[in-house]
């Protein structure tokens, strides 16, 4: 008989997200382990019992899912958890701290179905929260030219320099978009624009948004009203509209769903991936 | 294929109630999802988490139970979780901290059976307790006229104004029961006693009780000796002697037990059911 | 149709072990509920939800594991959940913290395959620690002359002591082991060494060892290089080698595993086994 399906469930929070073991549940896990309030210093043990408990051979057969609110102390975590792993004493390992990795992936797929990255130029509003820095990142990877926005220029400058450390030829720029006329001149150029800010901040207005005549598709990823760009409707699914295609934070989570199942899938069918944003990304060309 | 039938059982204590997890199990849920110190601060983010993981059409298999051994903690956690619900996106919830709804449907319900509630007067001694305050409610609700007994009278006379602020033309009183003397003009004229009170306090001593001639049935809800009245047996259900209808803790906790079990069935027949005491007492008429 | 068989794991630490509940899931439970930060003090509305939920006919489906990294605690809250038992209201138990319980017996049962335990001696490096305990203990029952050793003599006493007080007859005596000196005294016409101490310390260097000719099994629990007794490596299973028989790590964790599981499965026979140390090395010789 084959043994069950185990996902063990490492939440940096104060509690378990719910969203994430309804999905795993949903996705197909036998058996589903919720941890909360994790940190790399207490994580070392329940990766020893995931890994010195079943048989080498059945190992493929447990995996663990990372999350929580905070995307940096999710990935500590995950650094902490691969260095526990040795030899064949490993279990695949998802990494989606509040579902940026999905999210992001599913965005940029989106924005990629319309305008091909190579020599086009996408400008990510709110770009320092975790889900804009992995559209950032992801966008950049497939040789975009990026402009990370902020209200504040410091933060943006900060994640430009993350990005070039990761891949030194990245093309990422930092711009400030603290008025209506920085945010138009972050725009200027662009045929992609994605906004990631936080619930409830209108980052675009109507008219300037009109003045950018460049823009083919612009994403929302914001679930609560106001949208983050004036004109997006949260079910927009390239929806077309003064010559524009939109997407909605509903129309980005079919996608964001069908990646987060899949990849639960993969993570039990070998037992040494690593699904972080840019694996989560590739799988998500698939669905 | 129908989806699994998920519980998140919320409970305000540092553990959540293993009763509840057991009675969960047993009552059909597919996957039990337990979380422990819930408050209405931390509870928004894990019932977003419960209506925006399912699709709408789905979420009549996702339902909340809301547990605990503090009943006013519990209200406010159910308070907050109606407020995040919005439009379609809502599941079924169940309110039975400690057991307090339905143990005080089920020793009501058995009351009832023996005495009907318009132009009878029942004594809830121990009344101000969570299942004193339910049965007081239940009771009135039927159009009983109810004495709630406490040693302390301010905290009698703070649950009848909080009954008669839910319903104005709730027949309630206060009633200090300190000495046997003031017990015995509690019970004057009563047809019904219950016995909510703490464990391990009689709370009516025999020559009281066999003054008091009107009485036809008495409940006590205390399942550890000494019990509430003295002369009720634990497993007492219907048993006549001394001209007394007697019903012990067990005798009430096996319907008690019917009714949580098929309140669980309910909650996922539809996403929009919240049952509270008149809920679960009115499911108890069927069971 | 049947209950489903309901495990409750009690873990003293801040997080349920991964290990028990990975093996609870192997081992067949169909649902493990799993509690952290248990003590004796908050251990009782937790047993009292288990043994008050089913029907007493129906509590044979229904157990206890208690787990956790400090022994002395979980033998605490051991000692509370058989004080919260009572009449036919109980469940079955087991206890094996930081899997001392299933690896001394382990261990124990693969060195009396080889050295009858009547007139053997035994001595036990790390003789103080949880392991080291246990092993001193099943050794002592089973007739031979231990030697409890430590790098303190006064926590060897100690132990002694509290075998003594378990066991009047007990053979045991405490000895030091600071210098390779004692240690090849306390070794002196030993037939039997286990090394039961902590990660990464070699309790027993190669020369000293080769001094010791009445040595017939050496059994080392350490599964983290270096290995607690020079020369053992951690898959040795009855190896072979200068003369003497080699259990390693891995090698006696094995049947740990075996016994773990089968405890799991007869757990779930009755309602009333209570698994300890002694419980759980008889079991192991059917394994």
């Amino acid at each position: 008989m084959s043994k069950a399906k185990i996902l063990l469930q490492f939440d940096t929070d104060a509690h378990p997200s719910a969203f994430d073991s309804i999905v795993a549940i949903d996705g197909g896990v036998d058996n589903l382990l919720t941890y909360h309030g994790i940190t790399p210093h207490n994580v070392t043990e329940l990766v020893h019992g995931a890994i010195f408990t079943r048989s080498p051979d059945d190992l493929w057969r447990t995996a663990i899912f990372v999350g929580g609110s905070d995307v940096a102390a999710a990935e500590a975590v995950l650094e902490q958890i691969r260095h526990t792993f040795f030899g064949p004493l490993r279990v695949s390992v998802m990494l989606d701290p509040g579902g940026a990795n999905t999210t992001a992936a599913a965005a940029v797929l989106a924005a990629l179905r319309h305008v091909p990255p190579k020599g086009a130029t996408a400008t990510v509003l709110g770009g320092t929260g975790p889900v804009g820095q992995r559209c950032a990142r992801l966008l950049a990877r497939e040789g975009a030219t990026v402009r990370v926005c902020s209200r504040s220029i410091g933060r943006a400058e900060a994640v430009c320099s993350g990005l070039k450390s990761r891949d030194v030829d990245a093309q990422v720029s930092a711009h400030s978009t603290r008025t209506p006329q920085e945010t138009r001149a972050a725009l200027e150029g662009s045929q992609i624009v994605i906004a990631a800010g936080a619930a409830g901040v209108e980052l675009l207005d109507e008219a300037t948004r009109r003045e950018c005549t460049d823009l083919k598709v612009a994403i929302d990823l914001n679930a609560v009203p106001p949208a983050g760009i004036a004109g997006i409707e949260v079910v927009d699914r390239a929806a077309e509209r003064d010559g524009l295609i939109y997407y909605g934070a509903i129309g980005v989570g079919n996608t964001k769903m069908r990646i987060h199942k899949n990849a639960l899938q993969l993570l039990f069918e070998m037992n040494d991936r690593i699904m972080d944003a840019e694996e989560l990304f590739e799988l998500g060309r698939g669905v």
